[in-house]
């Protein structure tokens, strides 16, 4: 992430990725304030193993775009909620990359960051049984709580 | 897709697929006008091996979100241009789903649809090596060809 | 509705139903996360006689338009506010369905839930005298709140 | 509608309800410009024996929301897209009606015009069992057109 | 105003004529709730010698554009802000009137109240020399109030 | 207005105001790019008897609000559609003025210059019965052309 | 700054400019309540040495692009954080300006009131070997700071 | 500029500066597809003596912020308009920076390229009273200019 201040938001992947038992990183890597850092960071993902970066950045949200520019390892973007535009710029500026560098793009705010890392687990179960069947637990467990939900009744 | 009318834009995906000689199907498959193929054909994906699904579509995009329902398996979002709202609405409908059921989103149009499948290539390529080859090879590619990119003269 | 946090939404139109007294049922059902209890709750809608399906869903809200495709049941949708975007994301979601599968649209949040509720009285009341009574008489009585309004004076 | 401009886009809605053979008037009737003949073709309207009212209009959109101030009829809203704004401007003016005053709101332009007399299709259906099965046929080929839909192939 | 719920905003518009001891009536008058009474009001405008009439409303913001339609007596729309879309809803539905019924729209909230205000206060002015004064009075001491403003230091 | 460029759009009003035989003169004065001679036009409005100013601009359109800050006639804005952002633009840049200085303000385009060039009339109608008696007229033709509107069989 | 209310968000600026050591004065100019300060302050701004006007404004933003109207001073503007619409049409008033006025725009809010400065630092450091040291420094302690975030951890 | 595309809006500023004879080049570097030739050109544009950037991009434009990030030469964006968005997404990509990395944002299209330019010139005119000259030059005749303006006379 381009901050601490994102890891209020990020920590929603982090905790997904904890929860399968994925291993992961978390790092704050900065495109506007460590350009070199982030340079280095994503031309050693392959080599290092890295399957996916989950990046989230707000505003001008440089971060995921600039990162799947430098390296083939399959990005995930999670645009932070901004201050006054309240992540439409987030968005925008991580979703809108030109063809030939993607980014995959998730909902604004702490939910797309859970959901990317749920997508990283996704790809990875595609060589990983046993995360295959966690996630399809995952899925089977989230029904039985919205079947469980009860609602306040009416006075 | 949603509809042949999607094809346009959906093409650029299948084009970069086949340039990259991965195989794939072409399919119209509608969430809100044949809902239960969509839902078999999101049942059946994991078994028949599918490893991602691109799905397209424009204004109220449901059909990536529900694929994303119905499997595991990797889905990729791609918001197909709309009349009205040039593809703002598709946008919005695909990428802000809620917590627990991710849909990987991708720009508005064709250099979206590009993008997603060039996303799928790179999500496999994590275990194809010549794959990844021919993904570093593509960048590099690309690069030269900005490279090489000329201005036309100031008269 | 597709969680119990549209509830306090959603409430106000199980308020107005009440008032009216007509039967409804409150249900939690999930397009996203529950797609198969929302396609069987769909597909008895007409044989079990419901007359209307009132749908709340916020962000990528899929609910009222994938129920819309499993029925011809009118089925209204309502724009809960969503947390970054204000329900914006919901209203578009919901009202740009494509041709050949309508859902009636209503405003973001509570104004359009008892707007929904009232609309689907005024559908009830072609066929049911004593509704429309109710609905006409409701009426009478809102303009005489309008009437009866004060103004706190300037100081 | 307001104007006869609106023609173009709300004959998809008058060409519905003659496949459907719904009987129906269409008239131009504007908020605005004949603010007294709208008045009293509201105020007629329940008694006349309609049904429902499909309004459509651009801009300041204000005929559908003061249709439905006017009568118990149901109100069926339809975006027309305007010049400047593509139909965002008609679209909330049509859909934010406050508590207590509901107009059914679909997507801008000739799709939204459609879907609102498939609605109303779908509302008399409920006490008009051969027009439930001219629907349940509508929707069973339409389903039909989308699995014959073919792409054209790549070069 | 269409609802006491505005007094908050338009009670800017009241103070700013009461200071210009221009007179004025503050109603309630509901385009949606009470559109009889709202019609009488504009039809009888002319005659009862108003000279505008200041008319503010949210969401779908009918009222001044209705009360333009009913008579010639220049209305002045004010923007309430709106709950979810923060006034702009309210603002589109004011200002995108339809060639031949002008509504002069005016900032979304309180300042755009004071400001109908006082550009009623300024139609006025033109044939009455004593509030043209004030007017001026009231700009210089304006001016007077910015020129006199001071930062608060830096620590 | 700013630019002769305008002048598509702020000819509507030109045409009204020929039309009721309102006496006007059509300037192009730039905010931008004639500042001084925009100041001064400001500061002689009043003694040159002006009873009101249309201005028209796009995009950053400082021109009305930069006139009613030096005048106290009465300052009608047109938003000139613009080209990237089709007058979103102009709008927010003409209506959202801070208290104390009033632009009333008009749709975007050419209904929105006629409109401000119909207010202009209403404004003057009060203290010239000739004027009140053509607008009366005005609209009573508006209606019976819309009342005389006829569409298109469908085939 | 066109009110004392800006203040909050312009004395990011201030404190940029203080804490690099550059001169600078801090001024309420309003364009809309004292234009002919605004003129006078911009039409001497050359003479008097400024190197750079930094203008943020909120609403219908109008000072930064009246100054640049009356000086070829650099002006690079703030836009402000609106109310309504949270620095949009702040926004948008600032950066639409027509061919031939420039203004320079950065973030809405308190981080563009800062970036404002620091781009001003930047254009002094062209003749200011000092000033270029220290922005040297400052970007070298930025990336430090970065470098130094620690993350709470995960419970 | 970030590809041979953005020319037509980019040649804007090469010939407002071959008008006023500052040396330029005109080069295409792109943030995502030449990663490493972007940051070499910002890593030496200080010691080539390079006195400003002027960087074009559309869609998720990170080009000039990037930039930005590597150098302290001031960088001066301009937001390409993009197909679907009109150049809402390039605008917010390169104006929303975070604190501390500061681009210089302007109009989006071919008028925000020329007034890269004429900032860029009035930045330079600072130390070359040619220069400045040559400004006030351009601002006069622009005056002129619109001072000539003649407007097409009504039928």
């Amino acid at each position: 992430m381009g901050s601490s201040s994102d890891w209020p938001t990020m920590r929603a992947a982090a905790e997904v990725l904890r929860e399968f038992e994925v291993p992961f990183e978390a790092r704050v890597v900065s495109a506007h304030r460590t350009p070199d850092l982030m340079f280095a960071y994503a031309e050693t993902a392959l080599e290092r193993g890295l399957r996916a970066i989950i990046a989230g950045a707000g505003g001008a949200a440089h971060l995921p775009g600039m990162l799947a520019a430098k390296t083939t390892v399959p990005v995930l973007g999670v645009p932070v909620e901004s201050r006054a535009l309240h992540g439409q710029d987030s968005l925008l500026s991580i979703v809108q990359m030109p063809k030939g560098v993607p980014v995959a793009t998730f909902a604004i705010g702490a939910a797309g960051a859970a959901n990317a890392a749920l997508f990283a687990v996704a790809m990875l179960a595609a060589t990983d049984e046993v995360l295959g069947q966690r996630l399809a637990e995952f899925r089977r467990r989230q029904s039985e709580s919205v079947l469980a939900m009860r609602l306040e009744p009416l006075e």
